[in-house]
């Protein structure tokens, strides 16, 4: 059984070789954190999208869409909180010029001390044998019991310095701690200064009149300074949603893991505007809800878990993450948001307007309660391509690669494939291609010997082949290869449409739900 | 007869009130020249990028799509002559601080001149008659001669320094020309600058590491560095094309004409690789596809009109554009350009690397010409939100306004309505909506008498309303009223659906391409 690691980087060379993912500005060397979607990735994504879109909007009528612009006005992320409090925690290294999160420093630090805990476990298990009990070693075992106390500390300590904002406590833990810079060894450091993660840029031209702006760091705030205008011009009645997807843009420091955490990425996001009082039951319908969406993709129940937050972000009063089980362990997927009035109300605030509904049945106006969804369409992209992704062995002992993704994600439903390259047999999978083409994406292949062909769809995660050969002349047969179970049918050309359009219709992955 | 600025007005409120597009952050007084697109406008956005989407990707074997970062590489935009000569000639004036495109107040000034030849015309009309000739006159009085050559040589003056970029005679020429500021009515101006169009933002934290970024300002350079990795995941052969649809942005300081030019816009762009020498014939195929794909949807082939370009990019071998009647006159909807290698040849010299393709054919290598299709999508939905809104006079002496929307990029295709809110009716209609849902989006409506309601749906551009009445009950059939004609057709509950899919089903509509 292969690593984390190779797994996960078994994905990206299988993202970029068949046409998922590219690094963007590849020819230029690259740049950090950022990735294009290339031929297959787009299709896939756009898929994700809409079957998200078609769960969320066209199935509910109390949901409607939105697609507000990147550009804002700036005291929108006065009003969010976002020029005050969205930082991150920043240290230079004096000797190397490197700088870097000092949480993470920290954070780095106590997971060395967590890896001797789990080398004392591990020496231990093997000087026990059978009888190792592993939770009696961690209560009991002195060394470990130091290890955890110290890393507990620490953490407890950082939390507090963070909270409180007392950022030259968090360089005193650095330098109590003697971390060194892993570019430098040094430990010369600079003070600790907050980093606004938001992207600046300045609107129009003039040195006097120009304006500040941020890129968005969330969607979010676009449908809260619209909730008005939506409200009245679609006549919608509380409880309602209002639905957006759309990029947003954070200067992380520290991004990693391939697309999981890009400086440039898009959300799928949804508030849900609710009388107050009744956030608990809707945060519970909402959590349910957002998981069976997940579930019906099939792509295992055992891959899912929540993590309700204990601490809670300012604007919250309840939040939960559904965390997917990536190649590198469980980490967030989407997050359900109890969001009170926080928002709307800091809006009000701020743009001296009143955004309440007037509540005909209650016969009062008030700021609505938020209830939110938001996922991550990127990391969804990750979830889906890298669980399907398969080295399956055969049973004549050869391996093939598979990219199982559930077929009404897959970019190409099906290739149609001539056995050979003559005898007519072109022609007419080119007129199966031509019949097919208007209801879902086919793909035309000719080239290399059929099973060869085989192999390259099953990498490419199509779900179908479909292969016209001599006895397709004579009685308007043809076999269709199912891409999971390798196992093959004769239809009747006739019937292939029908055949493959239940498999990857929308409407019937969504009835599932 | 309203005139064109009235309707252009009427255009842009019923935009807000029906929910199609909001001013950006306008709870905080608006952020200028960027737009929302509201709950409706969010759904004819998303159509119209199907439309486009499937007619090149899906239905043409040899085009795929792409999506690439809006960050990119800072030397993609050098290589692309963005850096360089992606400028507007601006001006302040030194009184009223206010900064002005220079080129902009010439053109202005031109345009008085030619209001005056206007009057002129106007006065002689009345003064003749039916007598009056109007070409013949252009051409004899003598006034009207002055004032065309003293405006054709402004302007002729002004494109000659600005192509030899000699901003100190476009400067000496507002001076001659005694143009004032329109805000202070001063004369007292600063020398003409070069200011660059594209938005400027920082990546990473670190002050000695930090890259400076542009926002794209299009989105085809995308498709240019991805142009050899696509070609070979994809196993794609010359002539293939690369289509893309996203935002770009541009720091645009005359930004006007509601979503018309915008900061913040959507580009739906394509480019085809193809055999040096074969461009002519390319250029002219791509002409005549994407001008049916215009006239597919039936807005009135006299909406539509060809410009070819006389004096072309320093990229291009020829161009063209496809122009739309909008409520402001003729104006540019798509381009249809013959890049060459240029951009392609451009990336290779800055980035060292090679981008060609070896052609298996001529078994040699080349870099590609490029036969490029560039839509913007705001000003395709602006030239169907324009074009479809109506007032109609009825017979009986009213008048109705009607969103005439083709019905396969409407909002909503059809509105469910039970005749009265009891009896069990809003019940059946509840159900019809429930099944139709899965097809399309629908909109139920049980507010006010059902003759109100259709206004309200004929407003929002639905093509179909079907009311549930007492005789539903009895014999299963309903009345289906249609937007455009006004007609009403009694049927079957059973064939709803079947109706109105064919009317607004994509692929329908595709065929007539």
């Amino acid at each position: 059984m292969a690593n984390q690691e190779d797994i996960f980087k078994k994905v990206i060379s299988h993202a970029k070789e068949y046409g998922y993912v590219f690094q963007s500005s590849e020819i230029y060397d690259g740049l950090s954190a950022v990735y294009d979607y290339a031929q297959n990735g787009v299709e896939l994504k756009k898929n994700i999208r809409e079957y998200w879109w078609q769960a969320m909007v066209q199935l509910n009528d109390n949901i409607v869409g939105l697609d507000a612009a990147i550009f804002m006005h700036p005291t929108t992320w006065k009003a969010s909180g976002h020029v005050d409090a969205f930082n991150d925690p920043l240290i230079d290294n004096k000797d190397s010029k490197k700088r870097y999160r000092a949480d993470v420093l920290v954070e780095d630090y106590v997971a060395k001390i967590e890896s001797k805990i789990d080398k004392e476990v591990n020496k231990a298990a093997k000087r026990f044998g059978d009888s190792f009990n592993k939770q009696q070693f961690l209560e009991t075992n002195q060394r470990v019991l130091d290890y955890q106390a110290k890393a507990d500390g620490i953490l407890k300590r950082l939390g507090k310095s963070l909270e409180n904002e007392d950022l030259a406590d968090v360089k005193a833990l650095i330098e109590e701690l003697e971390i060194a810079c892993p570019l430098s060894g040094s430990k010369n450091w600079t003070d600790v200064k907050q980093f606004n993660l938001m992207f600046g840029t300045k609107l129009g031209a003039s040195a006097d009149s120009a304006m500040d702006l941020y890129l968005r760091p969330e969607t979010a705030q676009g449908i809260f300074v619209n909730f008005l205008n939506v409200q009245k011009s679609g006549r919608m009645k509380i409880p309602f949603g209002i639905a957006q997807t759309g990029k947003a843009f954070r200067n992380e420091i520290v991004a990693r893991q391939f697309i999981f955490r890009m400086r440039e990425f898009e959300q799928m996001e949804m508030q849900f505007f609710i009388k107050p009082g009744t956030q608990k039951e809707w945060y519970d319908t909402w959590k349910e809800k957002r998981l069976n969406w997940h579930l019906s993709l099939g792509m295992g129940a055992d891959n899912y878990r929540f993590h309700d937050h204990e601490k809670l972000a300012h604007y919250a009063d309840a939040a939960s993450d559904i965390e997917f089980k990536f190649p590198f362990g469980f980490k967030e997927l989407e997050g359900i948001h109890s969001r009170t009035d926080f928002d709307l109300s800091q809006h009000e605030k701020h743009s001296g307007k009143k955004l309440q509904y007037f509540d005909p049945e209650e016969n009062k106006s008030y700021v609505p309660y938020v209830l939110e969804t938001s996922i991550g369409l990127d990391r969804m992209f990750l979830a889906v391509f890298s669980n399907s992704l398969l080295e399956e062995e055969l049973d004549n002992n050869t391996t093939r690669t598979v990219l199982k993704l559930p077929a009404v994600l897959a970019p190409t439903k099906a290739a149609i494939l001539p056995l050979l390259k003559r005898d007519g047999l072109p022609e007419v999978a080119k007129k199966l291609v031509d019949e097919l083409k208007w209801d879902f994406n086919v793909a035309y292949d000719e080239k290399d010997a059929v099973g060869r062909r085989y192999r390259r769809q099953d990498a490419n995660g199509t779900p179908f082949c479909v292969t016209v050969d001599h006895q397709t002349l004579e009685d308007e047969t043809v076999t269709i290869r199912h891409r999971d179970s390798m196992e093959q049918q004769r239809v009747k050309l006739d019937k292939v449409k029908g055949i493959i359009a239940k498999e990857v219709d929308m409407r019937e992955w969504l009835k599932r739900i």
